[in-house]
């Protein structure tokens, strides 16, 4: 065998260890949380040796980090595939809304939780995370003003788009404990109409609410 | 010494270990997670016998969502007394939405959230967390209305304060690595003039936002 054909199987053979430990690594956050997320189980879970484990990510916080970072570009992608599907018009803005909802409660969203609440109170895992939550936050706009078709030099909207984001967020942990879906569901129905208004400078103002659901939470 | 004497300072005695307690939960959860806050440590921060400890408080489970309780009817006892303070009239809506948005970047926010997340993957804490998280969602909602001076039986009333509790948790997550009360302000600043416009149904659409702040995040 030439050089150059050992060389392309071993690189291969390296994306595909990396890429299963990033993917065991998301699912023990979400298992276990950040306290069960040891080294030890992810490799253990991905079905890689110990050695080959440390040879790529030497550290817990290089492991988390780089997984929560895989994640969050893979899920980028999906939505953007997601995305093309979608009709123009008013109904576009309420499915991309829809989207959002769902990636807000999955897996990705609550494996960053647990680095993000985790890292308040480890020095090194917070060094490791603040570039990332920073980047994925501005991709994570980036990708809401692109699906949702808007041009963001406009007034106004840069803000909705944030509130949006922000209003997400609290709607994930909100979902945490308890299946928060019929809540929620019944809340983004009222804050796609004040999207709209937003995003619409001659739009109207927003239409008043639909009897809510039973449920409040803080 | 009669029996009634005794008696009653014992129970002052106790409702004081068990306030030393709370408050020393509620600041180990602060200082080091759901994982550094074992019963022991916060035996010693209060000054409180590993016996009395067991006593008042016997699961780790039972203490911190007492903890939790006791600080959550604490705040809400202030806020109540901050309000009071406030003026009627339109400036009134914008002080209760900054005293909210400091509840939510406060202690209390942040030690239930270690709870909330390791309640995720805990099964005891969160037997204990679930009817907790309820309560206290129902009179932080009961309590956001009642500061507001709105009526919630009129439509859309119910939604908004829903929506902004909401927005004001996920905000309260974005602020957990990093300082981000420059964009918060900017961004419930915007905020109040919407709510302004559901609360009140012959205003006009809201007002368009401001110039905004720089960083997103998701």
């Amino acid at each position: 065998m030439s050089t150059a054909s050992t060389r392309v199987p071993q690189q291969e053979r390296s994306r595909a260890t990396r890429a299963r430990l990033l993917e065991a690594t998301v699912d023990c956050l979400v298992e276990y949380g950040w306290s069960g997320t040891t080294t030890t189980v992810v490799a253990a879970r991905a079905g890689v040796s110990r050695g080959a484990q440390l040879h790529h990510y030497p550290t817990r916080a290089a492991l988390v980090t780089a997984a929560v970072a895989h994640l969050a570009d893979r899920r980028a992608a999906e939505l953007r595939t997601e995305a093309e599907a979608l009709p123009a018009g008013p109904q576009r803005l309420d499915r991309v809304v829809d989207l959002l909802g769902v990636a807000f409660t999955g897996p990705l969203f609550v494996a960053a939780l647990e680095l993000w609440v985790a890292a308040r109170t480890d020095a090194e895992l917070r060094r490791a995370l603040v570039p990332l939550e920073a980047r994925v936050g501005r991709e994570m706009h980036r990708l809401t003003v692109a699906l949702l078709g808007v041009d963001e030099r406009r007034p106004g909207v840069r803000e909705a788009v944030q509130a949006t984001l922000d209003l997400l967020r609290g709607l994930g942990v909100a979902n945490l404990l308890n299946d928060d879906s019929a809540r929620r569901t019944a809340l983004l129905h009222t804050w796609k109409r004040q999207l709209a208004a937003l995003l619409t400078p001659d739009a109207g103002p927003p239409e008043r609410a639909t009897p809510g659901p039973e449920r409040d939470r803080q």
